[in-house]
This record gives structure tokens, C-alpha cells and sequence, in this order.
């Protein structure tokens, strides 16, 4: 039996939710799915792409990772679940935009720089150090924009780091700089802080992300 | 700039629903987060599992590829980026709960029951068919336990099957089956059905899936 | 050795709901809590937050006193048991909302009530006397809102005066309007009717208090 | 309005569990409460005394502070919400057992014993300090027990101390005395593991705890 917070978060849904999305259902059913944004994002469970962007069934296609991590194009007969969901998004969804969306308060991140500070911080996992290498080098772009940055600052540049560099690892797919190419896929960075819920955006031109409501700051 | 339709569901979000948040998302990035669960989904745009359950901020830890699929363990030095998010949701989280979450309509399993049927049947991908590998034996499955199934009702089994498949794949990472025996740790099965909302969860005695609410069945 | 009630009732909950539990306490136990609303309430038996908010462990950081009163801000040095709980829950756990929750069938309200009416009508005790005291002016209030209330109809007035005192007694304490003012905090009041589960939440714009879900009455 | 969070756990509990429950509460407000035995407990969100002992409407009389701290018998005209408590459970409702009932992994001692080996390890706020103080002692008397205790041993005979010296406090209280002596009221120690949900109690004459079930442990 699935725990009872489950079973009773799926009642409520079922009961005061689902009946007013049962036609968008068995419409997306029967038609399938043509999402009009791809989102990478991170497990944490502080941030919903879903909630974040308020979509109803049918909006997002949504790959979920730790640190929200994309890998360069290496197409050597291994399993890489998240380039198969890149893939899949664009061969069998042609979706014509993909948002690399990273967050503050990064658990992936504070283990990245943890052992990037002191190798032997202790153990990396069998996993998760070998995962948070694909990010290797974003403290460095961090620290190079802005020398001297320490704890929380070092964190949020680290984590916007990553979503540059993610992007980057993105554009090695070559179907992703074809559809660039063709003016058919848009590539966005976007980073929330948890802590307020602001959202700011990549300006490709700079490096640096600002609020994608304008200037409007929240308390 | 993001796509109008992602900046005005944030702009939603934000308005009408981040103020009754604020407080609890603060308390959550000061505090860090302790999700109930922690579910293994698809990336399809079609099931949201925060929907799903009515979840609040905190409460599911959320990992999304192709067709929520879980390899087994392999400790090999590569980057594998589900094995790192329950290594992550496990020793970092040490979350009560998985479920692997399957649903109806899914197109990595179809893509891979129709690769099953005819391997000439056009290009599998660089990453797609790799990755469906790993649900290999899935259909066979299904029909080893109702011979004859066809169409939709060969996906449905597939589907299941393949669920069946990622818990075994999970009980092979030993943090895992410590804490199962341990008593701290519940795997579950769920399937949903897409078209009309119906949960069903997996009875690992006999394989098969039955509604998470009982025999109430949706219109 | 405690009451065979009690231990009958302990091995109950470790032998039938301790295991679905067992993971979620350990995770608890190790991450720490961050409850989702803190509330005060009484000490009537008959009124058990948990239970009629179906809560689970982790969800509610509860203070009990008798007749769940707030006393007004006053850092003198001394053992303030309620001040400290109310510190506890802002500072140490930054819990985003606050519920003073009062209940029919006060015993705390009827003693003061009793003791307004004639300071003569027997002991006022060592310390509920004075306890009660914190609500000086609730049946006044009571009394100004609807003239010539009397018997339970005064008593239930007088319990939902107090509840409005003690929010503006907690209002006192400089966290909580920081908080509330930054939007991080909401501060909510509730009372339940014992005698048939019908709980009722505070307008703070007319100091009336309505049904929780709405008209529906319970029969 | 409330946060879903308990709106929904409100409607789940009136619409399931409060049907069984109607005439039991009719009656009891109607009859007025008489609990079997008062609890004293922390206010921690991971224990709920009704949930630990199953317990039903009308069972358990519950004051919740922080740390379950009873202080010394101090009839000084000012406002003591923890003996006014205590007074109203036994001169108001003759309760057969008080049960001082501490736990794990608790904030409040950890504050205590944090403060005890640092003057000035940080503020002690404006209440929590002092309501501390009043288990002053409890770390002195778990290491004359138990000299060179340190870490996660060291605060849980911190917490067993603490629950003896609240009862020392207790027994200050005439009545209470005078009950015991009478042989109409026992007072009970108890101490719950919130990790595992092992409950010991005290046993007077040793000072120890051991479990209520007796020697079974919990894996």
C-alpha cells in the first residue's frame, strides 16, 4: 500500500481536481502529447517545474535529474537516460523550447564544492561524486567572474555556472544546434531561488541571469 | 526571454498562489528538505506526479526520465544519473519511500515494443533504444503471464512488466535492500492511467496492479 | 509501570502503525523537523490536533496550555513556557503559520467565566486563577459584539474572544510581526466544536468565525 | 483561510474517521471529559502522545511545552500556564496518572546542554534560555551517573535527568504529594525514542529506563 499521505493527496486530486481535466486527459490520450517546453530540472523536491510555471496536463515534458545536469553528446552504446530524454524531446516531440532550470539551495552543488574543496571530504558515493564531475570546472567560471566569492554567494554563482555549462553540453548535440540553426528550438537558462521564489533568466549575451519579471524584486 | 506561456504561468504562480508559500519555502531553504517519498517518473507532460499526489513544496523528492526506468547497480565509475539520485535520495535524504511510477500511453515503451518487433524498424536514436534497453525482457514478461495480449492492451502489460522490472533493478543496489530489511524503507509500484486518472498500485505478492482506492472505478 | 490503557495502547501503535512509520521517524530523526504550522491548544482531552488534522509525524509543532491562551510579549528573566515555544517554533524552526485554535466546552473559559460573575464563588486555585487572568476582557468583548448573551451562547462568544486576544497578544512579540509583515508568517485563528467536529476559522476583517469547508453544516 | 495542508487533513478526518466518532464526542461534551492519565510532553512535531498510545476522544488530558519541563511549586500571583495545568488536571479533573513524557533527539535539551558548555555560544533568546534554566543540573546529574558520556548519549541521559527532575518538581506541587500519599494518583517517567519508537519508562528506585514492552528491542 502507498503511504496514506499519498493515497490521500491522490484521493483529493481525483475527487476535486480530476474532473475538471478528464476531457484534457482523454484528448492528450487519444491525440498525444505536443509539450511546448522541454524543462531540466532537479530533483529537490523544494521546486516543481509544474507549480513554479502553474501548467495543466500536456505543457511541459519534464526530465528530472540531481543538479539538473546535462551531459555532452556521447553516443557510445551506453545507457544515458538524460540524453535519451533530449532525444526523445526533440526527435519524437520536436519541442521548440528547452530550459535548463537550476535552483538555489542545491544539494548537488554543495557536494560538488565540497569536494572540490577537500578531496577527501569524506566519501563521494558510488554515484553521486562521479555525476556532479559532469559539472567539473563551474566553480572556476564562478570565481572568475567574480573573485573572492565565499558560502552562499559561491553557491548561487556556482549554480548559474552549471546552467552555462550545461547549456554548452546541450549545443554538442547536434540536433540541438541544427534546430538553433533552423530558428525551430529556443535554448533558455533559468535558476529559482527557493527561498522567495524568484525566477531569473539567462542573457546569453553576458553570462549573467536577471529577474524575469523585470526589476520587480520580491521582499 | 522565456516563452510567453511559461512566463505568464510564473507571473500566475507568483501572484496568486507564491504568497501562501513564502512562508514554508523560506522555512524549507533554511531548514533543508525531508521529502515522504521519493518517485521514479516518466517525463511525459501528461503526468505530473506533484499533481497527482497534491503535493506541497517538500514533500516528494522527484527523479523523471524516458519511461521511468531504473538500472541496475553498477558502480563503474561512469556517470549514471538515476543511480545517483537514489544514491542521493537514500544517503543524503534517507527517504521512507520509492515508487517507481509508471502510466499508460507511454511512448519509451512503445518505442520499445515496436524495436522488439522488427530491429530494422528505423533508427532506435543515438541514446532511445539504449536506454530502452534496459527494459529488456518486459514484454515477454507480460506475455508470459497473459499470452495472446495485443495493441494497447500489450502496452498496458509491457508498462506494468517494466515497472515490475525497475524494482528488481533497485533491490540490486545493496543501500536498498539494507534498509528494506532494515524496516526503514517501502518500494512501491504504481501505474496511471492517463486518460481518466486511474491509480493502480502494485501487489508484489502476484505481480499484478489494483486501484490505489479500491474497486471504485472512474466514469 | 504506566496504566495497562497506555500500554495496551503503545503496543497497539508499535505492533499495527509503528512499521509504516518506522522509516519516515528515522528520516525525521535524522534531517531534523520543519512542521508546517505550529498550533496552540488546549489540554482537552477531548481535542487532539493531530486527529482532526490527520496530521502525521514531522507536520504539527503543538503547545498545549489550559484554555490554549497567548500571553502578551514580557522578557523579564523569567519562565515563560508559552513565550518559549512560540520563540522556539520562529526562531529555531521558522514554521510559516500559526494557528491558535480554541474548542467548545472550554473548562479554562468557564472557570474564568465563573470567576467574573462573582470574584466570591470559590477558590480561583494557586494558578488557574491567575492563568485565566491572560483573557481579561474576552467576555466584555463577547458581551459589546452581541448584548444579553448568556449560558453556552456566552461561552462560546467568550471562547472565540479569547482566541482573538491571544492573536493580538502574539502580535506582540516582534518575530511574530516581523515575519508577518516580510509575508513569511500567517497567523490564523480556529476553534472546534467538540460536540460534532465542526471547526470554524477566524475573519480577522469582522472578528466573526466561519465554517471551515464552507455552509455545509454537520448534521 | 488555514494552509490546504490542514484544510485538506481537516476534510479527510471529517469525512472518514469523525462519523465513528459523533456520539462518543456528543457524549463527552455533554457529560464532560475525565482522561485516564495527564500527559506531559515536548512540543516536538515527531511525537504525538495520542498517536504513541492510540488513543481515542476523552483519553488523555495533554500539556505540551518545550523539553516537557515541569517547574518547582511557585504560588506567586503570576501567570504559570504548566501548573496551572497541573492543577487543573487534579483538582479539576482528578486524573489518576501524570505521565512526564520526554524524547529523542530534543531541541530543548539540545539548546541546555549546547549552553552549558558556552556562556556565550550564541543568544539564547528571550525565553528559550531561561525556560531551559530550569532543568539547570540535568547534564551534572547523567554524568554522576554515567561519567565521560558524550555526543547523542550524552543528551539522552540528559533527557532521562530531565524527566526525573521534572518529577522531583512535580512532587513539590501539594496536591500532587498529597494524592500519591493518598494513593489516588501514580506518577509515571517515560521516555520515547522518536527514531525507532522505542518507549522505556523510569523505575523509581533505580533512576534507570528501561522498555515498556519489556526486552524486545526494536531492530
Amino acid at each position: 500500500m502507498l503511504p496514506s499521505g499519498l493515497v490521500d493527496g491522490y484521493r483529493l486530486w481525483r475527487e476535486a481536481r480530476l474532473p475538471q481535466e478528464r476531457g484534457r486527459l482523454a484528448q492528450l490520450a487519444a491525440l498525444g502529447q505536443a509539450p511546448q517546453a522541454f524543462i531540466i530540472a532537479c530533483c529537490d523536491s523544494r521546486m516543481s517545474p509544474e507549480t513554479v510555471f502553474s501548467s495543466g496536463p500536456g505543457e511541459l515534458f519534464v526530465m528530472r535529474n540531481v543538479a539538473n545536469v546535462v551531459p555532452p553528446y556521447q553516443p557510445d552504446g551506453r545507457h544515458h537516460g538524460t540524453s535519451a530524454a533530449i532525444e526523445f524531446a526533440l526527435l519524437g516531440l520536436a519541442v521548440p523550447h528547452i530550459v535548463v532550470m537550476g535552483h538555489s539551495h542545491c544539494g548537488g552543488v554543495k557536494a560538488y564544492l565540497q569536494s572540490s574543496f577537500d578531496e577527501n571530504a569524506g566519501s563521494r558515493g558510488d554515484f553521486i561524486g562521479h555525476w556532479m564531475d559532469l559539472i567539473e570546472g563551474a566553480k572556476e567560471d564562478a570565481l572568475a567572474r567574480e573573485p573572492g566569492l565565499l558560502g552562499r554567494a559561491l553557491e548561487l554563482a556556482t549554480e548559474e555556472a552549471a546552467i552555462r555549462l550545461s547549456i554548452r553540453h546541450l549545443r554538442t548535440f547536434p540536433e540541438v544546434s541544427r534546430r538553433e540553426a533552423e530558428g525551430t528550438l529556443t535554448v533558455h537558462g533559468a535558476h529559482l531561488d527557493i527561498a522567495n521564489g524568484q525566477l531569473t533568466v539567462l542573457d546569453e549575451e553576458t553570462g549573467a541571469f536577471a529577474p524575469v519579471l523585470g526589476s520587480q524584486l520580491i521582499a
